[in-house]
């Protein structure tokens, strides 16, 4: 029996046009499709009819399947021989933990290829007109984590983040909004910066923006 | 006479693959190519044969064409009813002065839509194996201007950034390196921290990785 092989592929933000070429191919060939609930509803319309799917629910901490088992599932059916897909929302390496499920397949010597997805830190505002850059106002990016490890302080340190004067986004930031703002003004933070709050950004749901 | 329509498309960082379905389609349909040096050449073969094409080749600040002239030309064939699309290296908004291409066609009312693609801080990164976050050390990304704008200091707050504890990327930094390396130790950045230098990542030249 030949060794499988994992495909680590970002779905991108939602819309089903920002899947990537390759995203596409590798998905139609699948034998099994391991995804996440931040994936665009469009997405399934390509999903092969004969492929298996398991479904791990991840969506902002709240994980139906433990990472840990996420990581054994890649590892057991890859061993069986199978195309296994990862189908991540947005990119699999920018919060998308991919480098923790890499590890054990590494480990253990499987093949595995990762497909970069578009980014939603830079898609989202893009879509609603916001350039993440330009040059008259800003020459760096910044994208945080606004999701608090399950046990951790939300260590962030805002006096940096404000001194760099690049453009900020928190990501998976609804629930400590409150948190963040206040941070952002402890730390020095101009309180008439422009700022927008975005959510289900290029998906056919009205993006929901407040400049 | 109809009025045109710009796209502003994101070519991705190379890798034909990487280009979305909504790109592709766009390309499919143009009237008028814009395209810049920084284009991976796979993406050549999709282009439609009896378009028009401009080279404005742009590649790190070496402008064959005006910013200015750029905007100018997007406008006025879109002015004389052409699809039009205007090709760029990795997403059209991150450094991509994308914003400035589009004031001059909002200002005229011309319609236009932008399409992200894959975006290269993060994508030449996971082709090379490092995720650019990981919960075990980082929870955020800095993605800065690794060039310096004609007649401008290079005005980054190195310290500030070594104090974000998260991954820095410098885009097309290569000439700058040395004052990029310098600036961080003088941040306070730990000599020992790994780094890489990437060069073409996803296209079919090496990558070469410096880790």
């Amino acid at each position: 029996m030949s060794t499988g092989k994992v495909w680590l592929v970002g779905a991108g933000p939602g819309d089903i046009g920002l899947l990537t070429r390759k995203a596409e191919q590798v998905i139609r060939e699948a034998d099994l499709i391991v995804y996440d609930a931040l994936i665009g509803s469009g997405i399934f319309s390509l999903l092969p009819k004969d492929a298996e799917y398991i479904s791990v629910g991840k969506r902002s901490g709240n994980h139906t399947m433990p990472q840990e088992q996420i990581d054994q599932v890649l590892l057991e059916e890859a061993q069986k021989g199978k195309k296994v897909v990862r189908l991540k929302g947005g990119d699999p390496f920018l919060f998308g933990r991919g480098g923790e499920e890499l590890e054990l397949l590494a480990a253990h010597g499987i093949p595995y290829e990762v497909i970069p997805g578009v980014t939603s830190p830079i898609a989202v505002p893009a879509y609603n007109g916001i350039p993440v850059t330009h040059r008259d106002y800003t020459s760096s990016l910044h994208i945080i984590t606004g999701h608090k490890r399950k046990g951790a302080d939300y260590d962030i340190d805002f006096e940096a983040l404000v001194r760099t004067r690049g453009t900020l986004v928190f990501l998976m930031g609804i629930a400590m909004l409150p948190v963040i703002c206040q941070g952002l003004l402890d730390g020095g933070m101009d309180p008439d910066m422009p700022a927008a709050v975005l959510q289900q950004g290029t998906t056919a749901q009205i993006g929901r923006a407040h400049v």
